[in-house]
């Protein structure tokens, strides 16, 4: 399958050629030349639920019902049983509003915020960890031949990685087949937006594997637990808290995937190793992901 | 001048050897072996301005008072002219609390917070652009030769991300001369840490260059601008507004710099292009970076 055709197998996959996402910038290159290149965008969007302002994201702007979903689910101001009667985005204003039948407990929540100084960093992820008390995440298998599949099909997709840099990509997939490819500049946006979008469908967890080309953080490892997805990988590296947690909740957490290689460092019980990485294919040069983004 | 003495020529150099900041890992690699792995530490810290906390980061937990000073600065929340009377860091706690003289104006903006729900992202943001009015950048001229003999030597001296991967770096530079490499899980923390060691040193920011890892986003340039550093040089990409920030301060704003290549989208008038290129040594595999952090 050539590499445009990949998209089409996709349930949402990248459109790098949306206009409203990447900027056309000139400059001058290393020889003094006129250069111009594409950049992505990056956009303030103020999430409310209800008619509380909850958080401002840096985000790329695309899917922000999906993100503003995904976000409140992510840091459990949103439980999945709510009821969501809307999610109304306004462009001009750049704000997403969630509206639920019942009122949340998001207020708790927000007192919470405001008793330690009005910060959310600390407490969101007080939240986080609250939220992962009772997370269950169920004993799938994952065979490796099915995750080379995933990496090779997905540093093929055309995205806008491939034309612009510097954005994250995180892939909701089934089996051999990447689902769900979201990209954004905001670190943790691309997971959010997956997690909106497996919201609004109902989309089960149990059976699907997260890769994102993002390191494995602890933030990361939470919210893949959260999400209720049992396995993530990552062509990144790792860091010691996000092993941690992920060896704590009992997720398989796969790293530094390139071509034959990766580690797994947590989970090992659900691979079934039914290929000989020899006969995997290297990346090529043309679609190995450069330094950016970081 | 061999990688292992490069490390000398800094004021501050990365310590891969520190014990405190990786942890051995062990897990199964592709073909099922055992393998042991470095990884990097990530805690939480918790910065106090006086008696109010402020944020909680999450960093990789070294120099903890240059990160809290920093953080408070490039927040606007602590100004270059107040009088610090002191900065307390205990490590059991994962606390720093910075001190004071008279009141800072955090109260003001802790209520500015609270009445954005408590949460600190949009209005520290909002803090940050308001603090760009009146920042003005010095015309400092910048051999495009020491930018070339400085990506050359940061790629080149023992770091935690040649040691472990999965982390960002930023680097203080002068001349072709680099003086303070700081490294960090945390996006921006790295940035902090050395806006931190420049007010305790009265450092001056005008003939300095920042060079970073990372991606060239809104909040890296803003912070840039805050600190009075006229150039920032990454060897990632652009954000749009990233750029557009950079041209409004009149920053010198240089991406995707690897070997003999560079794109500047920015304050083009600093630079003094005094080298040709096609002499300038490519990136040897060994010390290219890879895809890790993301």
């Amino acid at each position: 399958m050539n590499d445009e055709d990949l998209a089409k197998d996709y349930l949402i996959a990248p459109d790098p050629s949306a206009v409203r996402l990447t900027r056309r910038v000139t400059g001058r290159d290393h020889d003094g030349n006129e250069a111009t290149i594409s950049v992505v965008e990056e956009r303030p969007l103020t999430i409310y639920l209800n008619s509380r302002e909850i958080v401002t994201a840096m985000t790329i702007g695309d899917y922000p019902e999906y993100l503003a979903l995904g976000f409140l689910l992510n840091q459990g101001m949103l439980m999945p049983d709510d009821d969501v009667t809307g999610v109304q985005y306004d462009e001009e204003l750049e704000v997403v509003v969630v509206r639920t039948a019942q009122e949340t407990n998001h207020e708790e929540k927000l007192a919470k915020k405001t008793r330690t100084s009005g910060c959310a960093v600390g407490t969101v992820f007080g939240d986080m960890m609250e939220g992962l008390e009772g997370v269950e995440l169920p004993n799938a298998q994952v065979r490796t031949s099915e995750l080379y599949a995933l990496a090779h099909k997905i540093n093929r997709t055309p995205s806008l990685y491939l034309e612009a840099g510097a954005i994250h990509g995180t892939v909701l997939c089934q089996g051999n087949r990447p689902l769900v490819y979201m990209e954004d500049v905001g670190r943790h946006n691309a997971v959010d937006k997956i997690a909106g979008w497996m919201f609004q469908e109902g989309a089960d967890a149990g059976d699907k594997v997260l890769y994102t080309t993002g390191r494995l953080t602890s933030e990361m490892v939470i919210k893949t637990a959260m999400m209720g997805i049992p396995v993530l990988a990552s062509r990144s590296g790792f860091t010691a808290w996000g092993v941690e947690i992920a060896q704590q909740v009992g997720l398989t957490l796969i790293g530094r995937m390139r071509g034959q290689r990766f580690v797994c460092l947590s989970g090992e019980e659900r691979l079934l190793r039914d290929i000989d990485p020899a006969t995997v294919r290297e990346e090529d040069k043309k679609h190995r992901r450069k330094g950016a983004p970081q």
